[in-house]
């Protein structure tokens, strides 16, 4: 790939992550991240808090997998992925066009947490994969359902 | 500042740069950057066109008026800066989402070009800058008008 | 902060993180994370390793403590930051410089692992230290040294 | 390419761009950025400069080219790259590292200046390249020469 636009953000899960899977049967889980910025009030001399930036991001296969097992509403997050546009037409026929993050990695921020890794083996993951019984209803859902869940969140 | 969302955006303008006044006075240039990724296609091992993303960017007073009179529709720009988002409501009162970069950098980008440069020295730069009548009309335009406008970009 | 060179990077550790104060009492871990490019191969339309980049980082107070505590030689992990270079004396009075990263944030990578992560709340930080027999001899290093046994890395 | 460390460093050149050709015959220029941090003085309220960073960034073929022939000493750039590290042993059979870029993109900024750009037509580029008589001496240098070079620059 060339001439992606690569973002890292930092902040918090708006929502405990959900899980799906596409059309084709790939297994995704998507996130939302608020990140406030923080800037030092001239006057006070004081950090205080800027605008929120919300993004969806979107976790594919063994990635999304570890993810949806590790995080949960209310924890913050380090995302490195590659920023991009998807357009979709609403009921009404109106266009509409979200941003979202492919996500190229994802981890729980060590800034206010500590945290017990366990490595996953490849040839292993399968079965390290909580029971779908522990998970969201697996349904196969329309793509254009699912955009518009995710273009509600806005 | 702290725990900002940088971003780095290369591509083309859309449309040549829009000078404007912000209710409180200050210049601002808006102007909006479409970026094509590339991929490595396994098969025919040639490199084609992948999806675009478009971000609309506001770069302030002198750095968006050395933008305006450097770039026009069509220029590859090197854009740095910062991911926001802006909420509004539409005539309708629902609500929409725009994604902004607030611009800390841009350049002309080199890869197809090359460019001549003229340095403007501090206490010169209001003489620098080109009479109005080679702008777009400079109307303060109510800040509600203009996020409608730059929605519709979308 | 303005004009800083932000940077992420994702990669392994290449030892267990390092804890010490500096001469005026702060707490600061230091680690180095070995990245690995990865590149699709034309001929064969394989991925394959590319070349290697090693950074040192350092992790300053609490971020720091929990770094120590939740990292070992081998974790992956996604480290936000700003590069920065340094420059001292050798004991022949050669001049070096060395590149780090200041850590701004930095987790486990979520990619081959899992994790179980344990916020700490503020005030409780310190009870949530591990004991000092369980670290590093804590001594503080006069800053030459720490930087030659730094620079020896490379 | 994945998991590479994109990095992105606006400042200033150190000297002028330095043009050679590799001992494969590959064109590639060499420059040094300067981009030192700026931060807000709590107790004074005014902006200061913090440290500096110095990259050596290397841009090849076309966009080189037109680096070489657009940048010169003191030029302030926006350079979008990798960040990479390179080893080789000094005369006394000591090992170095070194940190360079390479760039994907790079222009000069514009917030102290204007450019004209000019645009350069694929198949008119050979052409658009400066005589060599207006170039530095052209000479195929080998490598570990060239190495030593940059490095001294630290």
């Amino acid at each position: 790939m060339a001439n992606e636009t690569t973002v890292t953000i930092v902040g918090n899960l708006v929502d405990d992550p959900q899980f799906r899977f596409t059309n084709s049967g790939q297994a995704v889980v998507r996130f939302r991240v608020a990140s406030t910025e923080r800037y030092l009030d001239r006057q006070t001399g004081e950090w205080k808090d800027g605008g929120t930036l919300f993004l969806t991001c979107n976790a594919w296969r063994e990635l999304g997998e570890h993810a949806a097992e590790t995080l949960q509403r209310g924890t913050r997050v380090i995302v490195q992925g590659r920023l991009r546009q998807r357009s979709y037409e609403t009921d009404t026929s109106d266009k509409r066009t979200v941003y979202e993050v492919e996500v190229d990695d994802v981890g729980p921020s060590l800034r206010f947490a500590t945290a017990k890794v366990t490595k996953i083996k490849r040839g292993q993951q399968t079965a390290q994969v909580p029971p779908q019984d522990s998970w969201p209803p697996v349904v196969p859902i329309p793509a254009a359902v699912t955009v518009a869940a995710g273009a509600s969140g806005f």
